[in-house]
């Protein structure tokens, strides 16, 4: 079942999005990794841009960095015997590092996002690939043209440091914006680099 | 007159708010102090939370720092001989250089905010104080606990680097959120710092 609000899209140009949290000042992470800025704040995951539609609409793949990674496993997992990944979802973890495995639809790879999005893409089916975290990932995506869309839902707090939303110049086109709970939600287009611009 | 929309506060209880630009990711100005990323965007003025109806109804006295009053010496005063400041209300600028002077109701200073806010208020009359920018000036008002207000209009970019927001940790209560143009705007009232909370 469509979601309604959500944009359909055709399956040939779809790439590739990012969709995160951020407090107002741009950090999807305080400096210890930590997400307890985040996760005591009131947001509805079926209310407007709210997690739940977005992943059962749009997403058929998960790409992730090793800090995601780890603080999935380290949360979702904590204490529990079966150590089974909590996506059903077909997951790519990029990493240089050697990594604990989970049991699930899982695959630790390196190098260039590009060289793997294929992969990604037949994996996903009529669905597209959701950029868990981080923003030096979502930027790899971005550097390659695979990135077609940024969705950021600040929460009520400056955090002054942490880890960046999204290291990169990046030119975007406002789709829609809407309160979700604590949340200010906005979706954008990610517009395509211009050649010889500045970086 | 009162501009529908905009929030009536006590006179007693309004100490000062910081509205202001941001990228996406939270910087307020590029790495070379730019604002090109910004002023070419759609937004209406005298729209939701727009830029005019902020100055109007909540505005009585403005704090800057030395690089937004250069910023704004070098593009309101560019090429005219007559040197006037642009604004009427009247401005207070925190640095602890030496800077050129314009025409105006206009005083350079030194020191904490807390020392020179007394002034400002006086000054302000029935209205608050503007803390123009930029965020580092913005996080000495808060660290007084003189900052009420923050009003963020994300513009549609990312831009990687810059100068940051509010180089804080500051809890925020989102008050409203709305689309005007190509910016994505939110009000905050900010909250009191919690004793012993973890900077």
């Amino acid at each position: 079942m469509r979601v309604p609000g959500l944009p359909r899209r055709p399956t040939s140009s779809f790439t590739a999005s990012s969709f995160t949290a951020s407090s107002v000042d741009g950090f999807i992470a305080d400096p210890e990794d930590s997400l307890s800025w985040l996760l005591t704040r009131d947001v509805d995951v079926h209310g407007p841009m709210g997690y739940q539609a977005f992943l059962d609409q749009s997403v058929g793949a998960l790409a992730m960095g090793s800090t995601t990674y780890r603080w999935i496993l380290g949360h979702e997992l904590a204490g529990g015997p079966s150590r089974d990944w909590p996506y059903a979802l077909p997951t790519w973890v990029f990493s240089t590092q050697e990594l604990p495995r989970a049991q699930g639809d899982l695959r630790v790879v390196r190098g260039d996002v590009a060289a793997h999005h294929p992969d990604m893409l037949a994996a996903a089916g009529d669905r597209g690939v959701w950029v868990v975290g981080g923003g030096e990932l979502a930027g790899q995506f971005a550097d390659a043209g695979l990135l077609d869309e940024l969705w950021v839902q600040w929460a009520p707090v400056a955090l002054g440091a942490g880890a960046p939303l999204l290291p990169r110049r990046v030119e975007l086109r406002l789709e829609d914006v809407v309160r979700n709970g604590d949340f200010a939600c906005a979706r954008y287009t990610v517009l395509p680099p211009v050649a010889g611009a500045q970086p």
